[in-house]
């Protein structure tokens, strides 16, 4: 008996330790400790969905497209304005809404910033599993773009350090990244939201709402 | 020692079904069939990448920016024209290369391609956990955006159904999506490439070549 139950207790902390440790693949860090909001409440989901995200699709507009027209130059633009880069909007439950990247001026996406600061930038919750077996178009499977403008962060010392901590504790590989390469932390400064995270459109939601959602009244389980 | 064998089977048999688990945690299909290609092989990379994903986003330019400059409209543009999608460029390890859309004009994204064919299409690798611990934004973590036109797929029956049959067994619930919704099958027709899959920007890279690059050559480890 002393055995069988020797293999009931090994067999109990492999599945705790597998069970652990797939939340953790794909190198995720383990930051879903709050619970996902219901789609009504829009202004907290969407501040759900940003805090437990960490990358997305930002685009900026070409530099060399400068005020131009729409024409042939469009291929171009569509070539060099659109990047998968890594975010955060502060430490894990404590988001305060707006993203801060980390980005160098090697990319085109730090160099059109610095001419044109029009930017948007879209995150899809698939990406952070909690869509179960929904496909990543449905629209109960949330996707929300952040329209506004993108900005070095300088001058203030404190929001500095705020989005360095942000940025580098939900993105560790990042302080190690070479100094040569002119890394600089950027934020994009919100002025329109369009989330989808139930059917019927898009959820009407402000700036404002979204900015002045409480997050610390809303159930963390973990 | 009968008991012990028959615990230690037990635990083996757990191990095997929760790392098989593991695979399709966050209702993604097991797709991951073929072994990931050396970044050198640009092409062949490519190729891999885009049938392995099964979503990205889609970015198509308002229909009420028709060739108008660059202005006020563009944060109405920002708006509008991006959109998480899911594709399917074929079945699991036959895919030809382009990716098929399953729209609805009911979004934006849709009624824009058909006043608009300009397009393009970004795709993160790590969206399919293939980038172990390494950052999203790190260069070694994929990301390809493909440049073209948007079009609805009619006329060749034989496409047709290639597209469909690829949509519909990467992303079974498509299969009973409202009829009324007026989804159809979309291709994007690739003009140009941008993928960055390591340091030093992105990999020079053709269209032909990469229409042309052979997977079935490719090891498969599954």
């Amino acid at each position: 008996m002393n055995i069988i139950n020797r293999a009931a207790s090994i067999l109990l902390l492999l599945v705790f330790f597998l069970a652990f440790f797939q939340d953790s693949v794909h190198g995720r860090p383990l930051l879903l400790s709050m619970s996902r909001p219901k789609p009504d409440a829009a202004a907290l989901f969407a501040r759900w969905l940003v805090s437990q995200s960490s990358w997305g699709v930002l685009n900026t507009i070409a530099s060399d497209m400068g005020g131009a027209p729409f024409g042939s130059l469009i291929l171009k633009y569509f070539l060099l304005c659109r990047n998968v880069v890594s975010f955060s909007d502060g430490l894990p439950d404590k988001g305060r809404g707006i993203p801060y990247f980390y980005l160098t001026t090697l990319d085109p996406t730090a160099r059109n910033a610095l001419k044109d600061q029009r930017s948007s930038f879209t995150i899809s919750e698939y990406a952070i599993g909690t869509c179960g077996k929904k496909d990543p178009e449905n629209p109960s499977c949330a996707k929300i773009t952040l329209v506004g403008m993108l900005k070095v962060v300088t001058g203030d010392p404190k929001e500095t350090s705020f989005a360095q901590t942000a940025l580098f504790t939900k993105h560790p590989e990042m302080e190690g990244w070479p100094k040569s390469h002119d890394f600089q932390i950027y934020k994009l400064e919100i002025e329109e939201i369009f989330m989808i995270n139930w059917f019927g459109g898009p959820k009407p939601l402000t700036v404002d709402q979204y900015l002045q959602a409480k997050m610390d009244s809303h159930t963390v389980i973990a």
